[in-house]
């Protein structure tokens, strides 16, 4: 019996769990669709899962199991043995992992999900673009990727010489800004955060995800 | 040579850092100031070691490192062997701990800072308090303690019935509302969480925090 995962792979955070299982070569897994146009994941039966309302969770034996990042550290250690060591190979690089993942989640994931709320989600929800608010966060996404630049021109990937889940936590939004809003200028601009993207989206792993979530053939 | 701290004991993300140092009994450390009065964290000696101009960031031997999140990790790892063992005493437990500790960062974190620092910093610096935006984030830090609630009567913390990072983590900004904001009342309201609040605050460690931060003799 595998890990269930109940949201949608399309989902910039489902999209991180399944990643993180791809590079774990994990294949005992399935997708419980949740249908979030019907509104399933505000119903009783969702919210006794994840209390917030929002996708997705895992099942897997006893342990349930909600927040993105929080699932993407607990497949990479069960997982630990097998597939891509995405903590590195010493607690320094564990530790220099953790430090940019938290960089993503608290300086990167704020702009770059608000941006896309307003390019992408937004109108297809019917709901109006903000164009001033989109102005404010791109400048504060450009700061970080200032950050970033530099960082890249003295390693190859943000935690040292590896690929970790700090960089494979970027790719779901970053898909959304540059391939569905069509703004990746902000990272072509930036030469070694350029070379960071193309590197990250030519893993299988991210062709994978794309494939699964409709976005490839 | 112990774990240089470079950064302010009041500041809640020092705290954090300082909070988990007290837990796991690790005596062998010093803070080195850090005077944001002066600027010092915007210095370009001092952006080397935090390209954000934020504070702390910790020496520990070769390791450099900072995110006050992922520092707690580091010291509880590196420290797994002594104190309170702030990840439980299982792999479930573990995953738990990242879970909450995720909803703290992601759910918890961006409304009591927002509103802290509308009450208590922007009147210290000669700036306007926004009440539009601290009632609009009071409703959802209310909604977020709703969900606290209803956990914290299944369990005696959020990760179970062991104090865990992902209660440590919340201690420093909810000293700012509650004592120095004076907005106790938002968790007075709700049985569970006022019980854990006072649990959290009787802890040595708080105290010890306290004290070193200069809010109590």
């Amino acid at each position: 019996m595998g890990i269930e995962i109940h949201g949608t792979a399309a989902s910039t955070c489902t999209g991180r769990v399944l990643l993180t299982l791809f590079e774990k070569n994990v294949e005992d897994y399935k997708i419980v669709q949740v249908d979030m146009a019907k509104g399933e994941h505000k119903s009783p039966e969702f919210l006794k899962s994840q209390p917030f309302g929002q996708i997705p969770y895992i099942i897997d034996g006893d342990v349930k199991l909600f927040e993105s990042r929080a699932i993407a550290r607990y497949v990479t250690k069960k997982f630990a043995d097998q597939g891509t060591p995405l903590y590195g190979s010493s607690p320094k690089d564990a530790a220099l992992t953790e430090q940019w993942l938290e960089v993503e989640s608290q300086s990167y994931n704020g702009p770059i999900s608000t941006i896309v709320f307003n390019l992408v989600f937004a109108p297809m929800f019917g709901m109006t673009t903000d164009e001033a608010v989109v102005a404010a966060q791109t400048a504060k996404l450009e700061a970080v990727l200032d950050v970033y630049e530099k960082r890249l021109s003295e390693s190859k990937y943000l935690a040292g010489d590896f690929f970790s889940l700090a960089d494979l936590s970027h790719i779901t939004y970053t898909h959304y800004l540059m391939n569905v809003a069509q703004k990746g200028a902000i990272y072509d601009s930036r030469p070694h955060v350029k070379a960071w993207i193309a590197d990250l989206f030519s893993r299988p792993s991210t062709q994978k995800w794309l494939k699964e979530a409709g976005f490839a053939k």
